[in-house]
Order: structure tokens, then sequence, then C-alpha cells
């Protein structure tokens, strides 16, 4: 790809060679001629000068040029995150179909879109339907009727029970297991033992969602679990059934959230934060690491940060500690 | 299946249609024509009296019929518990076994009951012994020596490490890990190396034992991990070798039981808990979410409820959190 | 095996029959006439007396003999190391390479050293290169250009990203997910939306390396995760990008451990422990379990205990939970 081709898809302007052959990104201290680059910052300008990158992304702070520097220069805006769009523009690029591999096991009933990719030893059940350009990696199971939209990368290993619907350019990291059966039982009080509640609604997931690996997403008991548009989970993020993630929500590794539980858009919840059952996170609020959140609370949005468990304004817990430290000094 | 076999199944009282055709299952607003679904208060009967589905379950309280209803009635003392009963008698009179599939490998020494199903990519090592009826996912591994019981469901790529015994109707959610070796090593003070302590000893499930998605479940080091009959696992919990715990015990998603700890039974374990090593939870007891238990503790059971770390009665924890409060505005 | 191999391996002083047969090993009760077992103390004298074992380990404390035992004695200067190392070097001997098997899907670009196992259904990618007597489990997934040590073991279902560097004598369990894509977005502030930041650098394992079932490990987002040779992480454990672990660290199961942050050499971390993003946890210091370490904190080494969330000294917390007590006993 030429250096001008990331510059207009970025609407960003070129300062020197336009031709620039860009295949890769790295770091300003590893790029190589034919990486990409980034700086964020005037102060990494004597950096960039002496780099060897093939094109660097700045902000206007460069649009003067840099002093030394044999790269192409593109300036924009925020050079950080047009430096992660280049690079997903670049990788799309460089993708190549590689069809269903001889290992793979598909149901004849199965409608894969045009360019799809299904690599060894994945099975793909009845009725199930897999958009354009989508790739299936290695090892994946898809039971039957699950929908895949387009542009979609299951890296290998992913789980991806019966009825699952997941929208486009969703990314599914190895290990993920989605819409595994709801932890739900009815108590047979006269002998004690549990009997299996159905779980037999499903998971819906939004566009543009990426999924950690060895997460574990359960469908609905009867209705559906959805996680909506942008919506980004870490690894080994845990949501039970019936919950409902809004847009562009962010949760950290190891975080869990319980059945019904309503998270709703914007909201940022941080490494192991445990949201019990019926809760509601409302728009915008950030959960700090391992809070907890118990059954049925409410918790108020915009922007307010919460912390401790039971979580609680980060205000009030600093104060508490505070106040502890000072009580348990005085003996 | 009919109607009437479902209420003979259940013991419980038909009015109406008996010759009903039910199929599946749904909650009262999304039920079908085919659909079982129930109330469980009689709050729900003007609800019930519109709903499509083909039976309804209820308690007494409609013993006297529902106005309008043009679905079938079950009465039964438990809706609820009843509906749980009823779905997962449907569901089993629905499967059928698909047999070895023929990606599947399985070692000539392994004895397969009758209609036993092992799914595609599935792998059966030596002398493994797997119990009538019970189906193998897509995407197993078990290792040599495994025995699992009849009519189990291994859902998908679950790991089964060897000498691992799996009573009757085991339901292994994908992912799961039953078996691994335990986390133990002797320290070599002179260098600061760690060696592997063996972890040769076995892991024993009980019968009714259901397994969430992406558990491990550690063997013993010399001796046996035992999970006993009744035990529910939520995703991602994590059992540390030579863990006892008993029947019927609860436990949520991503808590985890460190090594040696006794878990006795009824005990309910809620979500991200943590057990330190030698632990005896007693009877009935109830841990609050995230509540951490240290090394060699003893928590009393009789359905006494403990939160915090260390986990302390939840009254004692309330009252210091109140007291915290407290102190924290006076300044 | 012969008893006198066993003690030669170990330096040890043999008593006894040097021509025992040994194939196994046990728990001093449970051991057979070919399994090797052992003492740690002078009180377990007359329970070895007994037993049936066919080689027993013991301190200087049994040098005199142990009246009544008819097994080989080997005495050592430490009995539970002694056995730690004899019982790997045993199952060494034992273990005999499988090849390449039938259904296992290995590039042509692939180098596999002397007597590499690649079992059922693995999938190999291009460049991968696998040193002499590695081997790979079945379902195992290695993606390009990654690069396996000698003599390691990656048991079943383990996924490996591309690029990534494996040491020596490394085991991996079940359901481990190595290389990973960092959790790193750049945030469109105009429309909320979060952008993937490139997740392209790589992750390094040292020799010695054990990671447990189910762990997920990411790679850097631009340079290289490191885990440094002889840590030990047990099940679920979280490593996010660029994380550097030191040698000899021992990580217990559900820790998670966010980007950036350094864990220095002989550091203790029990089990549901968090640290956040860009902390330093000193050598040789120890994290009680479930502490949580806020952002950018250092944390003391030298064999000082920390918990709590925000992590402090034990002793100060210890002081604050009593103090806390006392208060809200007062009322």
């Amino acid at each position: 790809m030429q250096a001008q081709q990331i510059a207009d898809f970025l609407s960003g302007r070129l300062i020197g060679n336009p031709a620039r052959d860009i295949t890769g990104a790295a770091s300003l201290l590893k790029a190589g001629p034919a990486d990409l680059s980034f700086i964020e910052d005037a102060k990494y300008l004597d950096r960039a000068g002496q780099c060897r990158a093939g094109a660097v992304l700045a902000g206007q702070f460069a649009a003067g040029g840099v002093p030394g520097l044999e790269s192409t220069l593109i300036i924009v805006n925020t050079p950080r995150l047009a430096f992660a769009r280049a690079v997903a523009f670049i990788a799309d690029s460089g993708r190549t179909p590689s069809g269903v591999h001889s290992t793979a096991v598909v149901d004849a009933s199965a409608q894969l879109g045009a360019q799809v990719s299904i690599d060894a030893h994945s099975v793909i059940g009845r009725h199930v339907r897999i958009g354009a350009r989508t790739r299936v990696g290695p090892g994946c199971v898809l039971f039957d009727d699950v929908e895949i939209g387009e542009d979609c990368e299951l890296i290998a290993r992913v789980t991806v029970y019966s009825k699952t619907r997941v929208g486009h350019r969703v990314v599914v990291h190895a290990g993920a297991v989605l819409g595994s059966d709801g932890f739900g039982f009815a108590k047979d009080e006269q002998t004690g033992a549990y009997y299996k509640f159905p779980q037999i609604g499903r998971l819906e997931i939004g566009d543009d969602v990426e999924i950690g690996a060895n997460c574990t997403i359960d469908r609905a008991a009867l209705d559906a679990t959805v996680i909506a548009a942008g919506a980004k989970l870490d690894n080994m993020v845990h949501v039970g059934h019936n919950v409902q993630i809004g847009r562009n929500v962010v949760i950290s590794a190891q975080a869990g959230i319980a059945g019904s539980s309503v998270i709703e858009q914007n909201v940022v919840v941080a490494g192991q934060v445990g949201i019990a059952d019926h809760v509601r996170i409302e728009e915008g609020a950030i959960l700090g690491a391992q809070c907890g959140v118990p059954s049925h609370k409410v918790i108020r949005g915009n922007g307010a940060i919460f912390w401790g468990t039971p979580a609680r304004p980060i205000r009030e817990y600093l104060k508490e500690l505070a106040a502890l430290a000072r009580l348990a000094k005085k003996r």
C-alpha cells in the first residue's frame, strides 16, 4: 500500500514521498522502511527525526515538517487514533480468504457468504449462516442455527452455542465461549437437589464488538442476552444470562456480570469487578478495579467513579480508607 | 410429546386437551402452540389467559381454571420446579444418538456404551470407558483411562485428563478442563528454583453435576479431588487439587477454591469468592460475592451468611461498614 | 528403572535392594511394590515401616534405617524436593515420542526437531519451529512463526498466537491461550467509538515455565510481553500486554496483571490478586490473596507481605481490621 492511500484514508496531509510502500507497523524505535509509525507529542519530534520508519503519523504540531526526517510524514488531528485506524486498514488489505479447509466439517445446510474462510478442524452445524469475508479460525465449533455477520474473525477454538447471532466486524479471541447455558436451577426443597431451569434463550452480539480470550457469555434463560455495538471485552470476562450491555461499553479482564444486570452505554468496568444480578449501571459510570456491586443496586452514571465492595463513590471510599488508617494508628 | 405425558411425568392434574403436541418451551410472552410455559403466581393469571402456549403449568391457585385460556392447563405443586423438570424430560425424548463421527479419533481399546455419540474432531484415549447414551461433543479430548458414566453431555472442546472419573447425567460446558495438574512445587532453597511436586492423583465427579464453561478442576497431588453428586458450578470456577466438594453445593462464576479445602454439602458460594487452602466451609453456609476465606479457617454452617475479606458474619460486616462510614463523615 | 538409578540421580545413599524396579509414585498409604514414596519427618517412620512401597525417600533422620521396612530406602537431604525431582525423572524415562498424527495439519514450512510429537487434530502454521522431544497434545493451534523449544509439553487445546517464542522444558496446560491481542483501544472522542490499537508485538516465555489451564497471556502492543525462566502460573491467570514477569515468580489461580506492569524475580502472587497497569512489584514481595495493587504503584520487596485493596503491609492491614471491629462493637 502506498503512503498516499493511507493519507487519503485518514483525510491527512502528506509531506514527502507519496509512493512509499507500507506493509506493516511498529513503534518508532523498531520501525523499518516498510513500517508505519506515529508520534503523539511535539516532544518526540527529535526521536522521529532519527527513525527508520517508512511513514510517520503526527499531529498539527509537526505541520511544519520534522527536521532530519527522511520518512514520509502524514499530518492528522489525532495521531494515536489515526494509527489505530491505519493499521487496521493495512491489515484488511493484506488479508486473503483461504476457503474451507479440507478437515473442516461443514453441514450441507450451512450458508457461507463470499470469500468466507473456515480453517482446519472447525465444525459448522446445521443452518449456520456466515457473512461475506468472515474468517472462522482453526478448531472453532458453531452449533446449529448460529448467524455470524460479515468481516468477522473468530481467531481459534471459539465455541458458539446454537442460535447465537453475531453482527459485523466482530473479533472473538481464542477459547471464548458464546451462548453457553446460564446458571439457573430450581431447587426441590424436599430433597435439596437442584433441577436445571431451562436455558433456551439466545445471545445477540452487535457490530464492532471485540471479545477477549477465554471469555464466557451465557445465552438468556428464555429471551436474549445482548451485547450492543462497539462493546469491548478483555480476556476472561464472564457475562451471565439475560444481561444487557450497552454501546461502547469497555470491560477489563476477569470482570464478571451476573444474571439480568443492565450496563448502559459508555460504562467502563475495570479488571476483576463483580456485578451481582439485577443491577443497573447508568450511562458513563466508571467502576474501579475489583469493586463489587450488590444485587438490585443502581449505580449513578455521568462519569462518576466507584470503588470498593459494596461499590461507593470513590471520594467517599478514599475518605473511609484515610479515616481507618488514622484510627488504627491511634493505638 | 402429548400434554398428558408431561402431566403424568409431573404427577400433575390436566385440564383441557390432553392430546396437545408439545415439542418446546418458552416464556409466557413468546410461547407458541407447540410450547410449554408456566406461571408461578395468581397475579399472572390474566397474562396466562391471553397466551398462545400449547400448555401452561400452574400452581393450585389455578385449580379452578384460567379464564380465557385456550391452552391445556397442568396443575402442579411447584410450577417453576415442574417446568424445569418437564423441559429436561421433553429435551431427553427428542435426543437421538449420532454415533461416532468419521473425524473422531477413538483408540481401539476404548469401550463405548450403547448409543454413545462422539462428535467431530474429538479424541478418545486408551482404555477410556463411556456409558450408554453419553454425548461427547465436537473437539473434546479424553486422555487415557478416563471413565464417563451414562447420559452425560460434554458440550464441546472439553479436556479430560487421564484417570478422571465422571458419574451419570453430568453436563460439562465448552472449554472446561477436568483433572488438570494441581499447583504444587518443591522449592530448591539453594537456587530459588521450583520443581513440580507430582500431581498424579485423580479427579472424581459424582452424578448430576453440572460444570460451567471454561472451568478448571485439578486432579489431586496423590489421592483424589472429589465433587459430590448434585453440585452445580457456574462458568470459570477454579477448583484446586485435593478439594472435596459436598452434595448439592452451588458455586457461582469466577469463584476459586485452593488446595485441600472442604466444602460441605448444601453450601452456596457466590461469584468471585476466594477460598484459600485447607479451609472447611460447614454444611449450609452461604458465602457472599467476592468474600475471601483465609487458609485453615473454619466457616460455621447452618444457613449463616458471610461477607468481606477475611469473611465474617454478614451482620458484623455490615455494622463495620456503617461504623466506618460514620467515622469518615465526622471529619 | 532400578532404585539405584534413582539414588544416583539424587546423589542419595541407598539402603537395601538396589535392583528394585520402580515405575511410578504414590503416597505412603497407597504406594505398591513398583512405586516410589517419601517421608519428610521422623514422626512418619512407623508408617513407613508398614508401607508396601518399592522404595522410600527419607531424610538424614532415617540414616540408621527404618525398623520393619522391606522397601529400599534412599537417604537424601530434602526428601520432598528429591521426590519431586525423582518423579519427573521417572516420567521422562517412560515417555516415547508418537510422531505426527495423521489428522494433524502441519504446514510444509514448519521445522520439527527430533522426536517431536504432534497429536491428533493439532494445527501447525507456517514457519513454526518446534525443538526436539517437544509434545504438542491434541487439538492445539500454533499460528505462523511460533517457536517452541526442546522438551516442552503443550497438553491439549492450547492456542499459541503468531510470533510467540517459548523456551525449553515449558509445560502449558489445556485451554491456555498464549500471545493473544492485548486490550488497547484508541477512543474517537467525537463518536465515543473505540478503535483497536495495534497489538502487533509478541510474547516471550523462558525455560522451565509452567502455565496452568485456561490462562490467557497477551502479546505486547508493539514490543514484547516477557515471562522469565522458572515462573509458575496456576490456572486462569491473566497477564496483560507488555507485562514483564521475573525469574521464579509464582502466581496462583485467577490472579490478573494489567498492562505494562513489572513483577520482579521471586515474587509470590496469591490467588485472585489484581495488579493494575504500570505497577512494579519488587523482588521477593508477597501479595496476599485477593489483594489489589492500584495503577503506577510500587510495592516494596524483600519478603514483605501485602494484603487488602489498595494493598498495604499486612501488619498495617490487620491493625486496621482490628480497629474497625472494635469501633463497630462500641455502639
